[in-house]
């Protein structure tokens, strides 16, 4: 077996590996961070949760650390009282990003993790296997609940060879976004294995898995070797080491190889992690900005580096070189090796150890200027530019340009500072200090949640009803993102942790109206249904814009498919995914018209064809529609969603 | 004579040194923030100025750091943009905190000093007469103008003895807040003088001529002795050292005494700077938060003192414990004298160098909460929460409190904590990079300012008609502030580089539909006049409550009282301040009327009864005015503010 089919086999609960089927696995551990986490506690609180059932669930807070108002501030506190509720670790607000800080404390080899972040899977790097995934899911995990996932294929990717001077990790994850672009690795997990592994040390092979979501995959796996072994000892946790290595005769359902030797400095243009280029092609391009850190390159060596590039030299006076330091962890090694020093003396702006831009919080560039950055994404607007031109590439590369002002090989710097390739010397021991790591609590009895008025409890959502008469509030076309449904950003993120406020911007970016009308039709009909084309909810994997609609009365989605994850988000908060039985219906109802459903619990549940009566003045139309839930997901479903369902289960 | 007397004389261009009376003095510095620094730019702009004519002049950059969009980062490269091209240096992004840098690399004993900042006149530590004052008086300065004030009396201040431990600067200045409270230095210059001063180095000064503005004093002064020679040698400035002492049989206005060995750790209490206590009184009540930093406690020693009070311990557990640091600079020393380390270990979220929550700018508290704050200022809501329970104190009570979690007397450490006061030693010299410091250039010929789409050159202001009918477009009370008139805060800061945008927050506090009405207005009657109270536009400087009005096509507004600074700026902006002969008469005219003005130029200029007649159904009435402007406000006024004025001389 690979290391994927051990892992997974290990944790198997329902179903079978065979690519395609919905498989239930157990899982170990459990992450949560801010902007996502306010509601995954809030659920914890509507499932009436008593204490976490995984063997380690973690809140951190790195997403919302501006504090422009109170909300902020508030959510912090909420979420350090619920941690203590409900018997999780609770991250303090400054410690820093959550991926790096749960490798560095709590991932285990062999064991599992969900995490409500799509960078989750960054924990493949030590052996594990972690997804990211939607809020509510991460929630029944913390009940004890085993996630649900389709058996994806896994791709094995051989690695032989040693990384040329001035190449590092990142450069081989651009290598693969190059390759196989945003899409690539979808339905998949990507496997490493072969001898240049040996070259790659836990946290470089973090970078890579940490930017498989970039490619698409479920989640990367690396084996557990001794570097990993190396990596824990450093962290004090050789005792958490286990080796996990693939059969020598395994075998894979796809292949691909990558020659160490062979990669050259590589750089994502805007606005896709898969528009990859050879830094030589746009060198010498004026840039205003460069920012070094973020979950994609969160190690010492990816500070040191820089550092070791600008010693004793400055910044390019044009360009804003901005430090965005992982952890409070690792500020004290870089004040320790220098690297801090190096970097303050080169001009650097340092900011709190979290996500900071890479969420559009904070750090946005100027207009129509190239942002060079280390960070995993540069999707349109995601720095808070509307016009950004944001580049992403290996601290080699962002260091150089610092210098020079221009997009810059880092090769080249051989020749315009006579410069050697620094080369790093990983410490035997980091400098480790759990102080802002706050344990939960053995006795939970007389913890109060701590809410602020922007934190509002999530209302009870009503079981599906047989009978509905409801409008159709709104038709959309094809490919429609979550983004549209519930937009992101500085303005709406603070309202994460309050349903009532933040469904005020569904669909908003679609239709202004819709929050108005909806609640209207709420109050009339008990409810809407909307109407969509192909590929219902892609993009982001933000549970809201499933919750919020819900919460505005939307009682289906009728649309030609669905994306995967949002078609999930949608059944565990209680909406129901019709599909058309025969797309060219789409074209015969109508945003406005009124439709009726009539025997619908028992038409779910039996999978018949559930018809959707279109009421129009010329007389009712009949729809056929269908459904394409698993038995566990109809369960779901007819209770209102998983929240009501996990209630159920726990008083029975 | 005093100090203060020296540097006028030495200064003074128009008028004589009796109170009260307007005098004209030289200035050789500016320094400007980004603020308040974009307007003024592009008022140097308007003025076609073609280089700086003081000694030195300054653009810092500190107030908006955050870039949650475009404008913050554009404003960075337009003001680097007009540094450059106007002659002025430029203190980049991250560099730090305005008043401690100027001080460290720019401050000579003996200079004047203007600043759009209110706390410019923490420069007085250093022996100079630096006063803050609105954007378009720095404007004019930096023109080479002269500065008009009306000559303050002047309050010696007798400091002796010596400052016991666990007391340090803050206290020094709370304990003069506590005795005068924020109004109590309207009008004055605070000279300190005496003995004691050798116990307070020039940083301790800085502590307390900074929040010598919360007072409400003109400025601060303190004498250039050995202690300001020890300082600028600190910082290689040895030779702009001179020494400037009040002499021996020199006689004050006013007179007070500090004896700093009865001094003991202050606080000051939620809402207002001037409400001081022993904390004493208030120890033990829970804390949700400590910063440390500020223009208020810049220098090293300040966060020394907290990293050794801090040093080997930990934060309290619900205390955010967010460090603020003044500059770069100090933060290599601060990582040179291992200050940073026991910060961190201890659990410190450290920030960019800049302002941050002083201005509310981030880190807001969480809602209902007390933060302790070595800032300046409390202020309702201006930490960005509404709710909010700032308290002002030294760091070390500050980092007390932070290791308990409750307001503690720093004293009690000693008990607490086995504790003796660590002792300060100043380094002889401090490490110093000047790199994030840009010096203007020689030649500024081929200097293209950059302006972003939200950076909007200032429209030309007419000069005064002699007749207008236009309506009231408002009516106000009493005591109307300039946050009423246009606020401040996160949302409409981005904004103060743009005339257009900001303008449409004018008066929004009092009346939304302002906006809307006053655009109709200005095409239909050429303009309006407001009506209001007693001590209009008290509160902030800033110059936007002026220009955006006048951009409105605020012709005068009618008032029974103006505060200072902002009837000043009406005039620099060409608004003419009216004042009601009889009070009475305010209620005879009505938000809505029709008014109507005849020979105004004339009136204004011969300071003739200004007489408004008010179109009435029932007939016109006639409200005699008139107006307190000096010969050269009149000037000023009826060209149509300074910017004309300033411009007809330059051609001239």
């Amino acid at each position: 077996m690979n290391v994927t089919q051990k892992l997974i086999k290990e944790h198997l609960i329902e179903g079978e590996m065979t690519p395609g089927k919905e498989i239930g696995i157990k899982i170990d551990q459990a992450l949560l961070q801010d902007a996502t986490g306010t509601l995954v506690q809030l659920e914890l609180e509507a499932m009436k949760l008593d204490r976490a059932k995984t063997e380690v669930a973690v809140q951190y807070v790195d997403h919302n650390l501006l504090q422009t108002d109170f909300k902020n501030a508030d959510d912090h506190l909420f979420l350090h009282s619920a941690a203590q509720k409900f018997g999780l670790w609770f991250s303090r607000p400054g410690n820093g990003v959550s991926h790096p800080l749960h490798m560095e404390r709590f991932g285990k080899p062999g064991k599992t993790l969900v995490g409500s972040d799509s960078h989750t899977c960054a924990a493949g790097s030590l052996g594990m296997l972690a997804i990211g995934t939607g809020g509510l899911d991460v929630a029944a995990a913390i009940a004890g609940q085993p996630y649900f996932v389709k058996m994806p294929k896994v791709m094995g990717v051989k690695v032989t060879g040693k990384l040329p001077d001035w190449v590092s990790a990142k450069d081989v994850i651009l290598e693969m976004l190059r390759r196989h672009d945003v899409k690539g690795g979808v339905g998949k997990i990507i496997e490493y294995y072969g001898d240049g592994l040996k070259q790659l040390s836990a946290m470089d092979r973090h970078v890579i898995a940490n930017m498989g979501a970039e490619l698409g995959a479920t989640t990367t796996v690396f084996p557990s070797d001794e570097e990993t072994k190396r990596f824990l000892k450093s962290q004090e946790r050789e005792d958490d080491w286990r080796e996990l290595l693939a059969d020598d005769d395994c075998e894979y359902d796809l292949h691909d190889e990558i020659v160490l030797d062979e990669l050259i400095p590589l750089i994502a243009l805007p606005t896709s992690p898969g528009n990859v280029v050879p830094v030589s092609e746009v060198a010498g391009k004026e840039i205003s900005q460069v920012v070094i850190g973020s979950s994609a390159n969160p190690g010492l060596r990816d500070f040191w580096i820089a550092g070791a590039i600008v010693k004793g030299k400055s910044a390019h006076t044009d360009v804003s070189f901005d430090i965005n330091p992982t952890s409070r962890q690792i500020i004290q090694n870089m004040i320790d090796n220098k690297t801090f020093a190096n970097l303050i003396t080169a001009g650097a702006r340092f900011h709190q150890s979290g996500c900071m831009g890479c969420i559009g919080m904070g750090q946005a560039p100027a207009s129509g200027t190239i942002s060079l950055r280390t960070m995993p994404r540069n999707f349109p607007d995601r720095s808070g530019t509307k016009d950004d031109q944001v580049h992403l590439c290996s601290p080699e590369t962002a260091a150089a340009s610092a210098l020079t002002g221009k997009i810059t090989d880092p090769r080249d710097l051989e020749e315009l500072y006579d410069m050697e390739y620094p080369k790093w010397v990983a410490p035997e021991l980091h400098i480790i200090n759990t102080d802002m790591l706050v344990a939960p609590p053995q006795d939970t009895s007389n913890i109060e949640l701590k809410k602020g008025p922007n934190i509002a409890s999530i209302p009870h959502i009503h079981d599906l009803q047989d009978k509905y008469t409801v409008p159709v509030q709104l038709k959309m076309g094809d490919n429609i993102s979550t983004d549209e449904i519930l937009k992101a950003g500085a303005e709406v993120l603070p309202f994460r942790s309050n349903l009532p406020e933040i469904s005020k911007y569904s669909y908003t970016v679609i239709d202004p109206t819709f929050y108005d009308r909806a609640m209207k039709t709420k109050d009339q009909y008990g409810g809407h249904i909307v109407v969509a084309g192909e590929n219902y909810a892609q993009g982001s994997s933000r549970e809201h814009a499933a919750l919020a609609p819900k919460y505005l009365g939307q009682v289906a989605v009728l649309a030609k498919s669905y994306a995967r994850i949002a078609w999930q988000n949608m059944v565990n908060f209680g909406i129901l995914p019709l599909e058309f039985e025969d797309n060219d219906d789409y074209e015969k109802i109508e945003q406005g018209d009124m439709v009726q459903f009539k025997n619908l619990r028992k038409d779910v549940e039996n999978r018949n064809t559930i018809t959707v009566i279109v009421k129009k003045d010329s007389g009712d139309i009949e729809i056929p529609t269908k459904h394409s839930m698993s038995e566990r997901q109809i369960r779901v479903l007819l209770k209102g969603g998983i929240i009501n369902d996990f209630k159920d289960r726990l008083s029975a």
